[in-house]
């Protein structure tokens, strides 16, 4: 998406990539405190949605999140496709950090207002806010479970596989010499990325795929009562599993992509010249 | 969508306003009737739909409504979006209180429908027409659940970040200067907000963040024998709530897109002159 | 979609038809005995599917068999569609009876199909053939459920208006002078209006809105061992209710697009000359 | 989707074929070790999915995957698709094994990758690898569950139609001649057709409909400490029916389309030279 940006200035493009995620969290998060804290209220078999809808909610809020910010920012939202693009689609290196905050600041906020509308429900669900509910906000090894042995280099092998598939993805949906969708139709098709992660690719770390949804929420969780937001089931640091893997696997999936499909692929020279626009549209 | 507008006099933007409205109360409050009243009949294991048959019944009822409605309206169907578009796109102020009437009067008839041909199931599953059933029609605190301690206030807390997530949205991917959807598929991404909005900002108050779906159903409700519609369950008046929340929320949320993202985006007379064209279809 | 029709000679549109028609109850019978038949042999908590895949799959059905026949019939699929544009859209008299007949006949033949690839399951499932898998083929008031006080005129009632919400919806999305979606996405859009019916409509009739889908299968499973096809679980005679009352709802559904929409929108004549192409991709 | 290959090499091709089938195979045995494995060990009232988001998540992969695929070598993804292409649409029979053994290796891949990142769940959820869990990676007769009596000619037949609808709708999706979607959707459109086939059509036999889908992650799951990975829950021989079953209906489909569809339309001569390009879009 890094080609539909424009110039606005480096201001617009971080005030994009800070809304276009408080979006995607607003969603992503307040479905997990619905399913989680607002469904164990209900009775147990018909609650307030369940995994389906988390996996569609998460994606739905990647694809109204890219709509919120493509023109201005190109909308990674995600540190793992900042880092990625700037390694092998020229975006430019200086602008990583700037846009990985922005995008932790979206994520952080956008938690705050979660935090804020679901706080009956999760005082209700889970008074001494545990990690009984903190997985509303961050992921976990095994999403928590216990019974399923699952610790911290099982989820890291688990976050490098799904953000390489993640970026594998975005690069093949955004690459104007492949075929991607048309119409302004490539976030519609980038959220089913993640909704289908989050169906198959969601057991082992609860998939944040990307450093800025975990991260953000996590100190918002932190900084309003969930003392125990840096560790996991086990007792140990967790925290900078969803940060570490999600980067090397988007370089490794980016560098897939170009090892599979994108060395093979016509440069644009020798494209029929009306390909492009008619792709872009 | 307002720019799809054309010149067919107030009667036909209100006569569109209507059939849109009342498509959307039809799949809407269908879809509760159906998986509340309905399933409640069946064996609890495999009802008619579930919480997600919800979000997406309402979802495609917003989609299929705007179709309904788009050319002739703007396909508004909800004040909250009325008002917001007056306050920050040209909408003339005139034409609002005749749109919202329209709008509620649609809901209105669409749920004198939906009482009418689930009278039976609604007699069988709550014979006294009471609060049991009353979430058919118009939304509760906490969706009516007494294990949920969120009261008139929470709920319009959470009326007002939900509706502002809606409006945000709407103008995000109706903007012809930023990436909308192309090829008329604006109103199936329109569909898909509201989807995700049920799936993730649905506990606290069943997500109305339109007073006219909310104040419609509840009138045609309380004209056909529930008698304790203006009420929750706690006995206040709450059917303000979702009647002034959104309205609120709706002017907050296309504040924070024009702070975040339009004052960033280029004017249209810098626009390449092909783009708005393309953009539309 | 009878604008889409081509010069092929009636035998092609009757072939069309025909092979729409099937791909439709292959997938509508198909998901039906999936869920009821196959689920009810496994384990109550995780059968293969529920009512929201019975939804999907017969929206699904919609979308891919308008792909298949739309170019050559324009993909009725339903004699309610049929009758339908030949009263408001000027689809041939003479050629409804042949449509009807044609459509019937795919249903038949493919319930047959879904019958002997299925013929295990509903062995085992129900050894007599009786009421209990009788709606795998054809549809019974309540849904064959007892606890659901709805006989025939209910059921009436109901397929009077679900199919006139079809064919209202249908003539909005298929009209070049209102905004239909582009990109000949039409169909996947008119499969989301089954979709949204049978999750907010299917209670009291489980939404045949359509003649050649209840009596195609039904006529299957009668041939086939399954002798009580014609009557209701209260005994009645019970077939006509989904022909007659879909044929007259969907009369009434075209109408009142007229009535709401239709009449206010321009003239051909008067658009703009880029504006119906644009609209038919 | 053949008509977009281009010239690149049959490297490139078998490369992209690879890929493809790699990320429709991550996904698709993914979702089922997600749901079955990892599900599991939840509570079951809750669990990480079900049947439907097995049904989307494959179908989801057939999008993506085709997405990675398209531009270099059509994605077919499946060697019942290579067939058919080559009996029916031109494809060169010399490049037939090449592809299908580029598929199978992409499956292979992929569900080692699955075997890996799922290791500990299998393990707890099944110790032995026993036929429990055979179903992550490969197909049963009816889904490997005792109470259904379907034996592996039963699921031949199944197959074979399974299959056959497959085909028939791709070739309908893809025909420049019919309708197809436009604006490079048909990725998403062919995605929903294995969405509808799980919800509908895999009951008996797991919907391989797909030699290479099937095969690949059965050796891989041989390969890993599946020891029975090639008998079925009977103790028979199973591993030939999802290769050779397929690859029938996979003729007969595309021979079925030609028959009811193909042989009316006309041919590309008599089209309006505007259509063809605006289809390709």
């Amino acid at each position: 998406m890094a080609e539909q940006r424009i110039r606005s200035g480096l201001v617009g493009e971080l005030s994009a990539e800070f809304a276009g995620t408080l979006i995607l969290i607003l969603f992503g998060c307040g479905v997990v405190a619905q399913v989680s804290a607002g469904g164990a209220l209900t009775d147990p078999a018909g609650g307030l949605g369940d995994h389906d809808s988390i996996a569609w909610a998460w994606g739905l809020g990647v694809t109204l999140g890219v709509y919120v910010a493509a023109r201005l920012s190109g909308a990674h939202l995600n540190p793992a496709v900042t880092v990625a693009l700037a390694a092998f689609k020229g975006f430019p290196w200086r602008k990583v950090a700037p846009y990985a905050l922005a995008q932790t600041a979206g994520a952080f906020v956008a938690a705050l207002l979660v935090r804020w509308n679901y706080s009956e429900a999760l005082a209700k669900a889970d008074p001494g806010h545990t990690i009984k509910t903190q997985g509303v906000f961050s992921t976990l090894p095994g999403n928590g479970n216990p019974a399923l042995p699952v610790h911290e280099w099982g989820a890291f092998r688990d976050q490098v596989i799904g953000t390489a598939i993640l970026l594998l993805l975005i690069l093949a949906v955004t690459d104007l010499l492949n075929t991607p969708p048309g119409a302004n139709l490539g976030p519609f098709i980038t959220g089913l990325i993640v909704v289908a992660i989050g169906m198959a690719w969601g057991t082992n770390a609860g998939y944040a795929i990307n450093p800025a949804r975990d991260f953000g929420p996590r100190l918002a969780s932190f900084f309003t009562g969930y003392g125990g937001a840096w560790r996991d089931q086990y007792g140990n640091l967790y925290f900078w599993v969803p940060i570490i893997a999600p980067l090397i696997g988007g370089l490794l999936g980016a560098g897939l992509y170009k090892v599979f499909i994108g060395r093979y692929l016509p440069s644009g020279e020798t494209e029929p010249p009306g390909r492009i626009p008619a792709s872009k549209d």
